[in-house]
């Protein structure tokens, strides 16, 4: 059980500043589907991560397809995690307003598409939750994890990560 | 963050009416095998859906097996994921009492069983997500969602869907 | 809705005695990959498992890999599902200080590396569920669960176990 994050931690805006990070903007689903459900959901003080996939920087899917271990080495597939991760932080500020708002991480499922055989799952979604950590500290960014192979992913996309968090708790003096 | 749902709603059972939609009795897994765990289990506010799959109007799983991309195609699979909304439906009915009892939808995970190369889950599990806005509208039935191929499900069903909800606050009047 | 365990429950500590099940320690990543995130994080009273795997006795990764309909049979990975709940518990302890902090597991993500053509993945996740329900009770240990089939998992195990669990209720006498 953690207290929640002090008050004068640095703001994440600038932390992503100082380490060079640009969120993209929103996806577009490939062929024009409709996604009938949003990027992140909150109810309450929870936060639902919707399923997301690496994007280049102009907001598309990222142009690397295909399965970790047959199209995509280890150091490509650590690269999709972390576009990944980028991916849902611009999802989150869209949704929050500001990543400030984020008390916890909570879980992260990290499912990578896999060719018969490979199984190093963990070390491609550390490319996600060292960004993570990066980002917000240990005292916010820990989450439980689970990393994955899955037979297939939408699009092709090599890794797809479902998330959960927690808004930090009201201020009592505001 | 969403207030909880009007009481004045229309409710529940009488959209699913109007829309003709029947739900089907509890399924019996195949076989005979012993299912040691519920297929809604509620702990506070919070309800957990277990994984179900497609069922037929009579209870037993929909006849329909195999995998997207080879058994099935699109459509079948749309349908599917149609009528496993519908089982879930039908355990939440029955474990609630009434699905006006439920205040948001949080988290669909849709897993779809594929053959190689099929990469549009998120249509097929289009068919669980419109199901669920159609029957409890946007304010109730928002869900953060995933959708991704599995390598194979039990009994050889097409989708099978976990979910969590919230239970609607209590009216502080009552 | 459940009410929280009685105080007067037996520990779990003596019910592990006397059904004379040991849990391992920790585990260590093979190849002394870094794993970034704890076994178990708590937030508030939410317990998120991490994916854990079948452990030996000695706390290494348990020595059948491979995948059900292949290499292992069903005897195989339902024991592999039992040395994974013995793994998820070594960890909940470690975590928790005692089992007996915990109030209620809330859900159960089963996943078996299958071969194509295996469908019995509720029945390897029997042995995860069962020996839960055997050590924690119906009241404390009721869980939604889904048992799906992956294409791939870390290591080469043949299963993988991700939960959340919600710890007891402060006693308002203490």
């Amino acid at each position: 059980m953690k207290p929640d994050a002090s008050p004068a931690r640095e703001p994440i805006a600038d932390r992503l500043a100082r380490l060079g990070l640009t969120l993209p903007p929103p996806i577009q689903a490939p062929g024009g589907i409709r996604l009938p459900f949003p990027f992140v959901h909150v109810v309450g003080r929870r936060v639902f991560v919707s399923g997301h996939g690496p994007q280049a920087p102009d907001g598309t899917l990222a142009p690397q397809r295909g399965k970790l271990g047959r199209e995509l080495d280890l150091v490509q597939g650590r690269e999709a995690a972390r576009l990944t991760a980028l991916a849902v932080l611009g999802s989150l500020q869209r949704a929050l307003g500001s990543l400030d708002a984020i008390g916890h991480w909570c879980r992260v499922f990290g499912m990578v598409a896999s060719a018969p055989g490979f199984n190093r799952q963990p070390e491609v979604v550390n490319g996600f939750s060292e960004l993570i950590l990066e980002v917000f500290g240990d005292e916010v960014g820990t989450h439980a994890r689970s990393a994955v192979g899955m037979a297939e992913l939408p699009f092709d996309i090599p890794v797809e990560v479902e998330a959960e968090l927690e808004l930090r708790a009201p201020s009592p003096g505001r």
